[in-house]
């Protein structure tokens, strides 16, 4: 064999034999190297230390020390997890793994049934037994023919291997069990200790619905005990502030993807918050001058193209139907053309403007099936949307008239944790943005001397801007850590002219609108995910689903005095439940503590003869008496001020 | 030429020769049929008198007194109409034409502008001239090809000649104006007396959108003066009571073809209305134990192939949409299936029927382009929609509720102008309805027995319930006399058994809910139709779009205290608006009472000095002053007893 030239992370080169194995390299620097190396990486592609190098490369040892290793870890846990597996279940198959920042996962395919959640610990006790065995593992390299041979029972892997495009595949070996793939697995297995099984989700093979449907194991693995158990406490963290599982565990909302991916069902929990948060911004935003308006979902395909859409938004937008009669209708991605049909029904007087056009509408986007997640990414949502038509000398006003309503709304739900973004263009960027610097200018100006004169704080972003306009975000964060838009503020200076908009100014003559886009709370599929999240499912009083249980101690002494106090505060408008089931009162209480109702209310021989309730708020340890005329004036009064079992 | 045969009324027949018009028949039988003849009958074909026939035939001899008469004046009228329209533009073209029972229409292309609806009258004049100078039409039979020569400068006309199937086509002339087509013309002008032209509107070539839009213009012709008048009489009251004519008077929707056929667009005042009722009927129903839920629009196909609908009722569906990954969405036709998934997400025990699952479920359905009327018929509508799952035993109970919540309901809305249709199947006709004899008997049995028991009155039609199960419909009538189901509940045996549905009973068995379907108020589109024209657009207080308007008598003096009295109002949530406008005052009085506005305020001297308003009420003519506290009351009394300016 011939020679080839490595090179070393300090720049030095050597000659070794073609085929050497890293960790040959390794311990020909020297003893300590060898001994903490658990990988390579070649051409900065992480490689096992016994796969054999054929070219010249660049080279550098991987020791435990590096955050590299981590990989390691993971890739080293997925294999021993599929030995176990396979041993358990002789007939599983695998589908795709992978090692990715958060841990990684492995796809099965159990044909008879599924791997469930519950037998993780099974498995991982399994893991440990064959650790502790010390087993060694064997790698080769072996050829892509008689690979695929020694695979073909498994569709999956035979899928993988015939997508090789190289001859030889590195494969790993323990026992019968076989694995392949360019990867790294630690020398020693036994140094495999800080890792953890963490789920199981189904998913489709390859990531296609029309694929069969595999469970996926999730699982992570780390340097060090302390990194693992500050992982798995975020993760716990995450999950209980996870939208998903608060829509799941208090009964708001589902999806079923085999009814339609990304399309919410809102069980009545869930239906209850979003018809209080509607009509709450719907009195809003009328009380502040806004024009509520119904309008279709769908229009015809003419106003998208008008609009642009159609050329720069298309693979967001669902399919055409065609209607017959060369009438071609689209669920609407946007709802401004049709508040421009609104507009456009009358001839407007510059003595009418701001005239502010509202609607909670509904759109339709095409996410991508990967990228939906419960309420936060859907396909269908609905927008509270609204549209101003201003002459040019009313935006500064409009703009701070619209901030404050924002404010003013943010407050009411309690939201601290934002930000405010200004949006400019980017001069150089003549493409995408139109070409009047006087208007871009003058209209980033205007914005900006707004929020300097309302004290709000902010950042700048250059390059932001919508190819309209400049605009105005509000940028918040998921539970999940993900950047995400509450509110914004947008000027169009390009849909009046597409659309041709006008009205009479003082001058008789006809002039030019400026559109002002403004949603305040988003859309309500997001904007109540981050309510969940914002409040960890304990929604205050006004929203609350149940404002309050009532719980007899006994149904055949107390339920009549329950009924009474129930009829008595559902006529004021609240939501008022009893729980009248043959369970232990203490069980009782401690569901609606677990279900987050503000008030729990339980009614005894005491309190029929007092006229009084016994009152626990949610997330305190004791009731306390309470006057019932009292009790039902405070759950009033937290309604009126938005307020939580009394405080805020 | 040969012989022919020609059969009378009577029965008897004659022997003539080919080719004799019926004006000769006429003549042959006396002089007076002769003097009042207007056209024939030839086989039950209305032709003109001057038309040769050829075959043998059943020939009847029309005069001036019979009702076909009638048809014979509206032809008339349109062909003097046409010659009218030729003269005073002499390139227009000329579409279709139709004598139906309303009158008749003729479509005009005048390709540089459109026919006003303001020069019908010039037009009319036009036709008097015409009739007075006792002109000639000129009558003949020509040879297709040479008629097509003749019109081919106009392509509809041309279109029309091609279509005929006969070698020899009817022609008339008057001067250079010609006509053509199987039809009777009066053989005097000068009797065509009694016709008015009515209206115009725009009308697709062919009742196809993607051919040119045509003007329509709309007349009517008739026997007698005396039916004329009865006629626009009638029109006028049918106008006036036309959810159409009171929507576009108020302000209230559009529908524009040219962005979506049948597509409601609803402008502020409008959805102010839906808002207020979408909000009572969802109040209404929580309070009366319905769970309220939010189902998207779109869902996968094979839901409606299990329900059944696909195979149903496909034509009345949208174009499903193909979503790629295998998935094909279709835009629901109903809620049913929607519910059905709610309801499905939950295992059910005997404990919690009924279940009530209600939502304002938008659907849609894809109605023929000529079916759609305003509200009325949309392709595009929001259901007040409600699903109960209850057990068998609780059936009749149930239904009871259904229907004492529908009487809360009329009484609220003042609606009395209904009938009830309890409709059973045909016994006979097993292949429509499926066959179990008792399920039948007892459900009928238990819907009549509920009637019966709340002594209400009703009418019975078998054959008309819907193939899953016996139904009762509220009946009433649009302005224009279509029948209109207002409301309905139908018990379904049969979703149950597709989707599989179940609760545990209280033997721990899995027992089969029934569904019982049920709408209050119809779809928001047609319900406030239907509104629109019980209350002629005076809508009381409560629904009223702007409940009071305030005028003050000089802006300088009293505005201000038009603005304390608005904000007072409005803090109430009450409707209010200012009319600051710089018109007179009674123009704004007339104004207001044109808008159909409950209360108008004036504000004057005496108004600010005394702590009064001056009310009008809606429909009365005078004023009353009224302390002010005491007018707000009476408002807020109007609102909460949904009664109308202090009336009901």
């Amino acid at each position: 064999m011939s020679n080839i030239s490595l090179e070393f992370p300090d720049g030095s080169k050597q000659e070794v034999a073609a085929g050497i194995k890293p960790a040959e390299v390794a311990a020909s620097i020297g003893n300590s190297l060898k001994k903490s190396a658990v990988a390579a990486k070649i051409n900065g592609f992480l490689v096992d230390l016994q796969r054999p190098i054929f070219q010249d490369a660049k080279i550098e040892i991987i020791t435990s020390k590096d955050a590299a290793a981590v990989e390691v870890m993971r890739e080293t846990a997925i294999f021993l997890l599929s030995a176990v597996l396979k041993q358990k279940y002789p007939e599983i198959n695998f589908g795709e793994h992978q090692v990715n920042d958060e841990g990684f996962y492995l796809d099965t395919d159990k044909a008879d049934a599924q791997v469930s959640v519950d037998e993780l610990e099974d498995l991982k006790d399994r893991m440990q037994k064959l650790i502790a065995e010390k087993p060694e593992i064997e790698r080769q390299m072996m050829d892509k023919k008689e690979l695929a041979e020694k695979v073909q029972a498994d569709p999956y892997k035979s899928a993988l291997v015939a997508a090789y495009d190289n001859v030889q595949i590195p494969v790993f070996k323990l026992g019968d069990f076989i694995d392949f793939g360019e990867k790294a697995l630690l020398p020693e297995i036994k140094n495999l200790k800080y890792y953890q099984l963490l789920s199981v989700a189904g998913a489709y093979w390859q990531g296609k619905s029309s694929n069969p449907m595999l469970q996926r194991i999730y699982g992570t693995a780390f340097l060090s005990d302390e990194d693992l158990q500050a992982d798995l406490k975020r993760r716990a963290e995450i999950k209980e502030r996870d939208h998903r599982t608060i829509g799941r565990e208090l009964d708001l909302f589902f999806v079923d993807p085999k009814v339609g991916a990304g399309l919410a069902y809102w069980m009545p929990k869930g239906a209850t918050i979003r018809r209080v948060v509607e009509r709450y911004i719907i009195d809003k935003e009328v009380a502040a001058g806004y024009q509520h308006v119904y309008t279709p979902v769908l229009m015809n395909l003419d106003a998208y193209k008008t609009s642009g859409h159609w050329d720069h938004y298309r693979e967001d937008m669902f399919p055409p139907m065609d209607m017959g009669e060369g009438e071609m209708l689209e669920l609407r991605p946007m709802n401004c053309p049709s508040h421009i049909e609104i507009y456009k029904h009358h001839i407007h007087s510059y003595r009418e403007l701001p005239i502010r056009i509202a609607e909670l509408g509904m759109m339709h986007r095409y996410e991508k099936s990967g990228a939906l997640s419960g309420l936060q990414r859907v396909r269908e949502m609905t927008l509270n949307d609204g549209h101003t038509f201003v002459a040019l000398d009313q935006i500064e006003d409009e703009f701070k008239k619209v901030l404050q309503l924002m404010l003013d709304v943010y407050h009411d739900f309690a939201i601290d944790n934002y930000s405010f973004r200004l949006s400019y263009r980017d001069p150089a960027n003549t493409e995408k943005y139109f070409d009047d610097d006087e208007m871009w200018n003058r209209s980033q100006g205007m914005l900006k001397a707004a929020m300097d004169d309302m004290g709000l704080d902010y950042y700048e972003a250059e390059g932001e801007a919508a190819f309209y306009g400049p605009k105005l975000d509000v940028q918040t964060q998921t539970a999940l850590g993900n950047e995400e838009t509450l509110s914004t503020i947008q000027l169009d200076f390009m849909q009046p002219e597409r659309f041709k908009l006008t009205y009479v100014g003082e001058d008789g003559q006809e002039h030019r609108p400026v559109m002002i886009h403004r949603g305040v709370i988003s859309t309500m599929e997001r904007f109540i995910a981050y309510l969940m999240e914002m409040y960890k499912g304990a929604f205050p009083t006004w929203l609350a689903p149940i404002q309050a249980m009532i719980i007899p101690v006994r149904n055949d002494l107390h339920l009549d005095y329950a009924q009474k106090l129930q009829d008595d505060m559902r006529k004021l408008g609240l939501r008022v439940e009893i729980d009248s089931r043959n369970e232990k009162m203490n069980y009782k209480i401690r569901e609606a503590q677990t279900q987050k109702i503000p008030y729990t209310i339980v009614i005894g021989d005491r309190e029929v003869s007092d006229a009084k309730v016994s009152v626990r708020k949610y997330g305190e340890q004791n009731s306390a008496e309470e006057d019932i005329s009292m009790f039902i004036d405070s759950v009033v009064a937290d309604v009126k001020n938005y307020s939580r079992t009394g405080k805020e």
